[in-house]
C-alpha cells in the first residue's frame, strides 16, 4: 500500500485544498451563527488506510445541525469496488470535502456540497485520476431571487472555465438528486454536479483542480448571502412542520438513492460521518399534501419541475464586474 | 393475464384470510386506542393488475401513527423480478397483510408484521407457490417480561406446527432486521420471520396456510397485552427524545436494508403505502450515545446482542393450558 500513501503534486495540493476550505467554511459559518461552534472528531480507518476530520455543529442560533467533513482515505481495490464503482487498478486513493447544513429557520435553505478527487494505481504508478463535485440547495420555501443568486454564482464560476459547464452540470444535478419513488420529485432546486472528470489534453489535472477550488470557495458566496437575508424571518409551527416533512424527503433521497451514502454504509464506511447528512428532526406523515395554491405547494411544484434560474438575456448583459457587485463576496 | 386473475382454492382462502385479519386487527386497535380510527385508502395498480386497501391511524391516544395494509396484486414477470427476486415463470400473483404501529408512549413498543403468499404461473397453471411472514417487536425501553411474552406467544404457535420452527424463525428474524452499518445492531428484540416456504409432502399448502393464519391472529395475543400494560406509564421529554433517536434506526433499516421496501420503491410500488412504515417524528443526532448503565443503554445492548427470551426449563414445565391462562387471549 506504499503507493497510495506516497505523495504526488495533485494529491498533495488537493489535500491542502480540502483542509483549507474546511477551515474557511467552518470559520465563516461559526461567525454567522454567533452561538454554536464546530466540534471536531478525528477518525482513522484502522486496518485500512487513512481517516478523516468530521466537524459538526448543532443547536446554533441559525444552524440546527451541520457537518463539514474531510476525509483522506486509500487502500487496495476490492471486488465490491470493482463491481459497484466499475474500476480496475490495484490501489486507490480518495480525498474530499463533504458538507451538509440544516438551518433552524424553515426560510433558510439546507445546503449540501461535496468535492472529491480519486486516484487509481497500477504497478506503483498513477493509472487513472478523476475529479467530481457539486453543490445543491434544498429550500423549504421558494424565493426565486435566492435560487437565481445561487445558480448565478456557480454559473459565473463555470463560465470562467468552460461555457459548456453550467448547463451540463446543472442538468446532471437535476438528474441526480431525484426521488424517483415520488414522481421524480427533486430534493431541492439543484445547483451543479459533475463526476468522473478525467484530465484531458486541454482540461488537464491543474484545470480540474482549479475548477474544484473555485467552486469550493464559491460556496460561501452562494450560500451565506441567502442565510443573511432569510435568517430573521419569523416562522411558526406550521412552517416548521413543513420543513420537517420536506426533511423526510431529504432522508428518503439520501438513504434510498444516494450512491455515496449507500456505498459507504454497505462497505464499512464511518457511519456517523456519513449520516451526519441526515436532518436533526424529521416527520413522516402518511400522504401529506400541501394546500393548493400555498407557498408549500409552490415549493413542491418547483421540485417536480426543475426550471432554468438564469435569464439568458440578463446574463448576457451582465459582465463579470456587475456580477461581482451583486455577490456579497466573502472570501 | 387471465391466469393471474382467476381463482384457486389457496389463493381465494388467502385473500379472505388477510382481509378478515385486517378487519380484526383494526377493530381491536381502534377499541384500545379509544380516540383515533383507521382511515382507508383503496388503490389500484392501474395498467398492472390488482390493488390494495391501506388503512392508517394517526394521532390517537395510544397510536401516534400506524398502518394495517392489505394488497392483492398480479402481473407479468418482468426482467427486474427475474433478477432481483430470482424467479422464473410467466405471471405472478402476490397478496399479503403488512402492519406497522408506532405508539406515542416510548414505553409501548413499535410492532411490525407481514404475512404474504405468492404464486407463479406457467402455461396457465400454477408452477410454484410459497408463503412468508413474521412479526417483530421494537421496544424503546426493555421490559424482559414483555419480550418473553411476545416470543412465548409465537413459540407456542410454532410448536403446534413444528417444534423446529421457533428456533429457526427466531434466528431468521434476528439475522434479517439488522443495521449492518451500526455494528450489526438489530432493529429491536425480534420475533419470528420465515420466507419462501414452499408446500412439501408433509407440510402442504394447507399446512402453511394454517400456520400463517395462526401467526396472523396471534398478533393480537402477542402485542395487545403489552400495550395495555405499558400505555399509562408516565413519560417525559427525555424518554420521547430517546424514542425518536431509536425511530431513526428504524428509518435507517427500512430505507437502507429492507428488501421489500427498497424493491417496492424502485419498481413503482405505491410509495405512500410502503412508507407508511416510517415513524411519525424522528431525530438524527450526530453520534448519539446513551448514558452508560442507563435503561437506554440496556435497550441498545440487547439490540447489539440478541438473546433467547424463552427459558427452556420453564417452557418444558408449561403445558398448553397454562400458556393459555397466561396469555390474555383476544380473538
Amino acid at each position: 500500500m506504499v503507493q497510495t500513501n506516497t505523495s504526488n503534486k495533485f494529491k498533495d495540493q488537493w489535500i491542502v485544498f480540502i483542509h483549507d476550505l474546511q477551515d474557511a467554511i467552518c470559520k465563516k459559518l461559526e461567525a454567522i451563527d454567533g452561538k454554536a461552534t464546530f466540534i471536531e472528531d478525528k477518525w482513522e480507518r484502522g486496518a485500512d488506510g487513512g481517516g478523516g476530520k468530521t466537524r459538526v455543529i448543532s443547536n446554533g442560533n441559525i444552524f440546527e445541525k451541520g457537518g463539514v467533513n474531510t476525509s483522506v482515505v486509500y487502500g487496495e481495490v476490492t471486488d465490491t469496488m470493482r463491481k459497484q464503482l466499475k474500476i480496475n487498478g490495484e490501489q486507490w486513493f480518495a480525498a474530499g470535502l463533504s458538507l451538509v447544513i440544516h438551518p433552524q429557520n424553515p426560510f433558510v435553505p439546507t445546503v449540501h456540497c461535496n468535492y472529491r478527487y480519486f486516484e487509481l494505481y497500477e504497478n506503483g504508478e498513477v493509472a487513472d485520476r478523476w475529479f467530481g463535485g457539486g453543490t445543491d440547495l434544498t429550500p423549504y420555501y421558494l424565493f426565486e431571487e435566492d435560487a437565481t443568486h445561487f445558480h448565478q454564482t456557480y454559473k459565473n464560476i463555470c463560465d470562467q472555465f468552460d461555457k459548456a459547464f453550467y448547463p451540463e452540470f446543472k442538468k446532471t444535478c437535476d438528474d441526480y438528486f431525484v426521488n424517483t419513488h415520488r414522481n421524480n420529485e427533486r430534493r431541492g432546486i439543484g445547483g451543479i454536479f459533475y463526476d468522473h472528470k478525467k484530465p484531458g489534453e486541454k482540461q488537464d489535472a491543474a484545470f480540474w483542480m482549479g475548477f474544484a477550488k473555485a467552486c469550493g470557495y464559491a460556496f460561501l458566496d452562494a450560500y451565506i448571502p441567502i442565510v443573511e437575508k432569510r435568517k430573521d424571518i419569523p416562522f411558526n409551527e406550521q412552517h416548521k412542520y413543513w420543513q420537517e416533512i420536506r426533511r423526510g424527503r431529504y432522508v428518503e433521497f439520501n438513504l434510498v438513492h444516494d450512491r455515496g451514502t449507500i456505498f459507504g454504509l454497505k462497505t464499512n464506511g464511518r457511519t456517523e460521518s456519513i449520516l451526519m447528512s441526515l436532518p436533526p428532526t424529521v416527520r413522516f406523515d402518511y400522504n401529506y399534501q400541501p394546500e393548493k395554491g400555498s407557498p408549500e405547494a409552490a415549493l413542491q411544484e418547483i421540485c417536480l419541475h426543475p426550471k432554468d434560474w438564469i435569464k439568458e438575456n440578463e446574463l448576457d448583459k451582465m459582465d463579470a464586474d456587475e456580477w461581482a457587485r451583486r455577490v456579497n463576496t466573502t472570501c
